[in-house]
């Protein structure tokens, strides 16, 4: 079944910078056998890890962050580029392939050494796994895990997590080799 | 439970723009209890309008969307902002409060006569929501129903959408008087 998941992802060259090849989940997201499917191995590899809630980052990883906390009976802490949070929020540098951003969370997100499982669609560089992990760090939530859909493992994001945060445990459920 | 979920919604004065009483969901979904409970109202909604496929409204609407696609054992089809979709798309005006948006489904994000529910965060003015209708008949789907967490009453935004697509179903969880 990853594998029919894995043949839904289609690479559109040159998306969104010449010299990319983006991988799009939208025709993974529309089939609901595949969709589901990935939402149940998430939340079943999360589940002995016992988070209390689930982060999610704008504005694909929602598409896996929100249906993995429904799943779990969980509620989801957002994770949001730079000037979306009406409130007070911390913020961390988020580098990514195409650019520098930043991600934002509501202070009050995160309650102190509240487990915290984060979802998102992509590895890529790992960049921006890492300032997610950052990010809930420092409101004081416990990563009990990091799970992506897709990893691009010729970019070596996965060893840039480890190597950032040794401690949090990482999926990857789909990966390309190129 | 309902008004619970009602009271986890914050308003936000002068957000984005001066003058606009932001209505902040994140406390809500952040709530386990509140969060899953107005994703079980929207699924048992729609359960019996039949829908085949899910369409979420980035990025908010993804919350509530993809979630409800899950319960119903459904996918997501995806509406985002213009320049987001990576493959060949179909554009419609989407004017909010704030300015003039467009709305993008990639062309075949939607199959001939499926059954569509859509789910967003928020009716306010209507506009984004018969924008969203719009683009969801434009790609050859039958609207089986709209259902929003949030109604901005004063705003009178169901009325526009009614007189718009008279023939689609809406559904508001939690109302503001103001």
């Amino acid at each position: 079944m990853i594998t029919r998941a894995k043949e839904k992802i289609c690479e559109v060259k040159d998306f969104p910078k010449p010299g990319i090849g983006f991988k799009d989940i939208t025709p993974l997201v529309e089939d609901a056998t595949c969709y589901n499917h990935v939402i149940d191995k998430i939340a079943s590899w999360a589940k002995d890890r016992e988070p209390q809630i689930v982060a999610g980052i704008e504005a694909r990883g929602f598409l896996f962050a929100a249906p993995v906390a429904h799943r779990l009976g969980l509620g989801v802490a957002i994770i949001r580029k730079k000037g979306k949070l009406p409130r007070e929020t911390v913020c961390v540098r988020a580098p990514n392939e195409y650019a520098v951003e930043y991600f934002e969370m509501h202070s009050d997100s995160i309650s102190h050494s509240q487990r915290v499982l984060i979802v998102d669609d992509l590895i890529a560089t790992g960049s921006s796994s890492i300032s997610a992990i950052d990010l809930v760090k420092k409101l004081g939530g416990d990563v009990v895990g990091f799970a992506s859909v897709v990893e691009l493992l010729f970019l070596k994001g996965m060893d840039c997590i480890k190597k950032a945060h040794p401690d949090v445990d990482v999926l990857s459920l789909i990966q390309f080799e190129e």
